[in-house]
């Protein structure tokens, strides 16, 4: 996890990445949303990440209520570790931030497609007012403070 | 910038996290995008980071793409950073991470609405598929290998 360096930025933004935005986190978020991993091993191996980065991270998800540890069936003294409502939640941050790397950092093309398990159509994300019901561009979105927040604690 | 550590992971979130992932980068990003900054002076304000990272990160920025140096009008010998299309195609995924801590990480509600310039009406990051056009809860959606991806270098 990051340090808490957010503290005097009342922003959403800001208190996300301070869960989540450390480089690894997503990728580890990632594998466990959309390629089903809970074990530690599975983690390692298709991230090959040291372990004690790794049990840094996961354990960093479970104080932050991201995951829950549980014993992994079958295998005594082992756990698995399994997506919170919180940890799953953050499925569109991670399409998103996919298809920004699909069309700007992938020369040979996407490397893997978000698909719907109904249909099997490709996955997109998209901006749109809760207002008019419109999808909307993103150079038409503005940010308006609101000021009971502001002036919390 | 991070380093080039995703080198063996061919996932576009992975390269994506390697241009904007950095703790402070999707912040001057968001600054850029919804508050309509340019200029170091007021990066520096918003954030409170130490010049030195601040510059690094903005010089990364200019590297990468993400955004333009150039000469600030009327004041010689000054540059402002101007966000290019491949910088302000990060819109939805820093609107998607900070719903996630308005819903997770909010104690007082959120700070800031993103809003609709046209209606005023609040903004939302929807998750769809292209193939029936339905709006998509996350648990329904998979990964598919893109073959051709995955054997390129």
């Amino acid at each position: 996890m990051l340090g808490r360096s957010y503290e005097g930025q009342n922003c959403s933004a800001a208190r996300a990445l301070e869960v989540a935005g450390e480089r690894w986190s997503l990728l580890i978020i990632r594998d466990a949303l959309f390629r089903g991993m809970t074990r530690f091993t599975d983690f390692q191996r298709s991230l090959r990440l040291a372990p004690n980065i790794l049990a840094a991270r996961l354990d960093g998800f479970v104080r932050d209520g991201l995951m829950e540890q549980r014993p992994q069936p079958g295998r005594p003294g082992q756990s698995e570790y399994v997506l919170t409502d919180k940890g799953r939640d953050l499925a569109p941050a991670v399409i998103a931030l996919t298809a920004w790397g699909d069309r700007w950092a992938a020369p040979q093309g996407p490397p893997v497609v978000f698909q719907h398990q109904a249909c099997g159509g490709e996955i997109t994300q998209q901006t749109a007012c809760r207002g008019c019901g419109e999808l909307v561009p993103a150079e038409t979105v503005t940010t308006r403070p609101v000021p009971e927040a502001q002036s919390a604690p």
